[in-house]
């Protein structure tokens, strides 16, 4: 993430005195509940038809998924290029190309 | 997010032909799970014992919640720039500093 | 719910000292989880691949998201039948036939 | 779950002809959906706060869920008490009391 989006949104919080609400656990509560509220968009939807006709609202939803991760990497002091880099090495051990080619199966079950 | 590590996700996906899963309203879902799998590492636990026992596991599910919003972020072809500095305006004029101050209230009963 | 069923959760709950777990907040998150472990049954997958390849997962979590729904409505002395009756009568306001008739349209926006 | 209550749920569903919709894995996204919104009650409060400011909400948030979950059970023919008791035979193989007494760990960590 850039780094001066993540200062604006530390400065957000600070203006507003909000840092004392944003505890791990509230923050991932939150992310949660973002997450929800996107995925609301394509309730009882194609996915094409919740594409053209939210698009907007989509956007918004995915953006505040977006602030809950930077301040949960920054209230536990996790960089989000290395944890995202970390986890692609997982997952590209985990889903090796020759047996995960073409199959979207959890890697318990390759 | 930095261009070069959202080359790196879609080679990921491509190498493995999982395009044809990708749709936004899969992603959307699969957002969710991610979220939910991160905050299962605070169930049952206060927010200072999951930060301490749970640290590694929270930046996985946190690295997995980035890559999915980064995916349909693409899938849409929404700037994550973008949409995060929209979002920060509106929530500038939702939440006034005079109005929204030390008070983590829904703007609609501030 | 039926009566005899509640009260063998509760029991479950007392032989296992894990009462002082279950605080509402904590249920509400658990409640959370299970709902989107069953989600998880449908990811990537259509409505009928789901239910024919994860019939018995799917009952499982179902089973789940119903046991913390009834540990929920016991810590907060909530009766199943009235606050699902009383939900009722305020959807059949929000959605008269008339205007609802084959539309899945949020209420404010009929 | 109480027999009438199924009948009066499937009649309000029939009524509105909103069968088209209530797919299972629509109906798992809206549970999940609802369940957050239940969750969302507690976010930034304390249990004890979220109980005393927002009973009426809570309820009527676990009522949406239960209302789904019986949806989805109707949907895939899976009766509540059977799936409940059946899942409660396996908590009671996976916690046995004398390895989970006062203990909330998973039971892959027992």
């Amino acid at each position: 993430m850039n780094e001066e989006l993540i200062k604006e949104l530390i400065a957000f919080r600070e203006e507003r005195n909000w840092g004392q609400f944003h505890n791990p656990k509230d923050l991932a509560i939150s992310l949660s509940l973002e997450a929800s509220e996107l995925l609301e968009n394509f309730q009882w939807k194609t996915s094409e038809e919740a594409v053209s006709q939210k698009r907007a609202d989509i956007a918004d939803e995915l953006a505040d998924v977006l602030i809950y991760a930077i301040y949960l990497a920054q209230a536990m002091d996790l960089d989000i290029k290395d944890i995202v880099r970390d986890k692609m090495r997982k997952n590209e051990a985990k889903y090796p190309v020759d047996k995960a080619y073409g199959k979207m199966t959890k890697y318990t079950e390759l």
